[in-house]
């Protein structure tokens, strides 16, 4: 029996740069660590499976899926420590109703998100979409339109999970008028960050100068943020997203943002790579980046450390953080 | 004798909204109110003055040069309430040397222009002007080319007075890790906003991640952020300049740009407008603003209040906040 490291050379010197991989290795023993690039094929991952009976995998981007029958293969194994986001690609949900214990990278790159978030409200209120392609195609200067201060503003969150909660210290300093519209999430922690709630989505739009959406993807939420809500933010109002973008009707964000009549910042589409012919690009009064929210290269550390705070967890029979559950997966990308 | 109220109408609009224009004429009894547009020429200015006899002038942006004579044409004039901010063009030396008063929009502004510095460093961690010009111009897509976070880092600030004690509060949330470089001011004053010292400006610059410019510019100062100085941030470090442009040896910082080695945002410059040719422009590791750091549009308001605290104050006798010494009216602009 052999546990497997499963990480591209690229992983490794990012998430667990320093005395981390020596740690990992010591954390998985016995183990077996691979390059994916040494496995040509679905055939060999599975026989690799096999050969080495693992108790544990700890892999990331490059992990190959698990089979459905991969208890028959390896029927010992037990955990999956993925250094990541995305896990159902890999790991069919039967294998998580049938006791296979998952983590990823859970909250632990949550903060980037949320400093993402303040970025593109910052860079709306100011314009930077604007005059960033005015000064650097147009030779442009100021032009005396206006722009605007997160000071004092109204800010609306649809979705109060753990970057929503990271992102309140962020804003604070800027203003105390902040909402949040989140079904399910208890009073309580509304309390604990000091933020209302909303009535509604809709009074969540309509009464703030600033929505951040982070609402997390189901049946209920796909496309819930439509054109009707979209024109109910005030004039010179922001739109910022940097969940999930298929919480939104992108076609009908693309017509409200050709209007001008609000500022829109965006991390996540409906379909990623955004279509080099979307609408939304060549806008001046949208922000676009290309699902960098979180981590950033340099805090990728941050989920190696949680990864390998997890592996230690799990060798000293401690609970670990951020397991997936069948209602946590269905709600995972 | 009447005080002079000289503004425009834009002016009075986002300087003034509300009750401010109602509280402001009650202040500056007996008054006349006049658009500068109905002031022909200097000497229609001249002739306004010595008609009016004021003791009061409370104008802005439109204000017109007082002559150094100013007090044989208006001899009860005791206090110039100036809405905005550069009086050296408006206010020559010698009359406060004679004991006018003159205050501008002092520190309200402040705020507004730390959330620019603030922005301005998160838009180049995370790149955004590469970002903004590939997405909306050339269809692109993440790279997987590097961006980083602030959590964490190390930031350097020249210059610790008001717009640096203001932007302490907003990346305090990021890191503890902040350090500043500014003669002259006292160490109570970084042990209040714990902050230390840099031992040099070289120290200061070589020694953190991210520098963010905002040394008042004197004969001193003036180009003292040179090639030799910048070449001193270390790789994938951040230039931030929201203070004055002319700090900077700017044909050095645009040699430097175009290297690619650190990233850079800009709000100031030596020459402003920003010459349409300026080898800054077209570069993607390069943040331009033109010179839209405070206040913004929707906060005027606070420099209007400032102005109508210190009428207030005028009246009643007690003190003035902001006054322009000899000192302050030599480092100003």
């Amino acid at each position: 029996m052999n546990n497997i490291i499963f990480l591209e050379r690229g992983e490794i010197e990012t998430f667990l740069p320093g005395e981390r991989l020596a740690e990992a290795k010591l954390l998985m023993e016995p183990y077996v660590l691979i390059d994916p690039e040494e496995i040509a094929d679905e055939g060999a991952w599975l026989q690799f499976l096999e050969e080495n009976n693992p108790k544990i995998i700890f892999s990331g981007w490059a992990m190959e899926a698990l089979p459905n029958h991969v208890f028959d293969l390896a029927p010992n194994l037990k955990y999956v420590c993925y250094l990541t986001g995305t896990i159902r690609s890999v790991v069919p949900r039967s294998l998580i109703e049938n006791g296979l214990l998952v983590t990823n990278w859970g909250s632990s790159i949550s903060r980037t998100i949320s400093e993402c978030a303040l970025l593109l409200v910052l860079g709306c209120v100011r314009r930077v979409s604007y005059w960033t392609q005015k000064m650097h195609s147009e030779g442009a200067w100021n032009d005396g339109s206006e722009t605007h201060s997160l000071f004092g503003k109204r800010i609306g969150i649809h979705g109060f999970g753990m970057i929503a909660r990271e992102l309140i210290p962020l804003i604070r300093p800027f203003t105390d008028r902040i909402s949040a519209f989140s079904p399910g999430v208890p009073q309580s922690i509304f309390d604990e960050f000091e933020v209302s709630q909303a009535g509604s989505l809709e009074a969540l739009f309509s009464e703030n100068d600033v929505i951040v959406e982070l609402e997390a993807l189901t049946d209920e939420t796909k496309r819930i943020v439509d054109e009707k809500l979209l024109r109910t933010i005030p004039a010179n109002g922001v739109f910022v997203n940097v969940g999930r973008g298929a919480v939104v009707d992108e076609a009908a964000l693309a017509r409200v943002a050709k209007e001008g009549r609000i500022q829109i910042g965006l991390d996540v589409y409906e379909a990623e790579p955004l279509p080099k012919g979307s609408p939304l690009r060549g806008l001046d009064n949208v922000l676009l980046l290309p699902h960098v929210g979180g981590p950033t290269t340099d805090r990728r550390v941050d989920a190696g450390d949680h990864a390998l705070r997890n592996l230690r967890s799990y060798r000293s029979g401690n609970e670990l953080k951020g397991v997936f559950n069948l209602e946590v997966y269905d709600r995972s990308t």
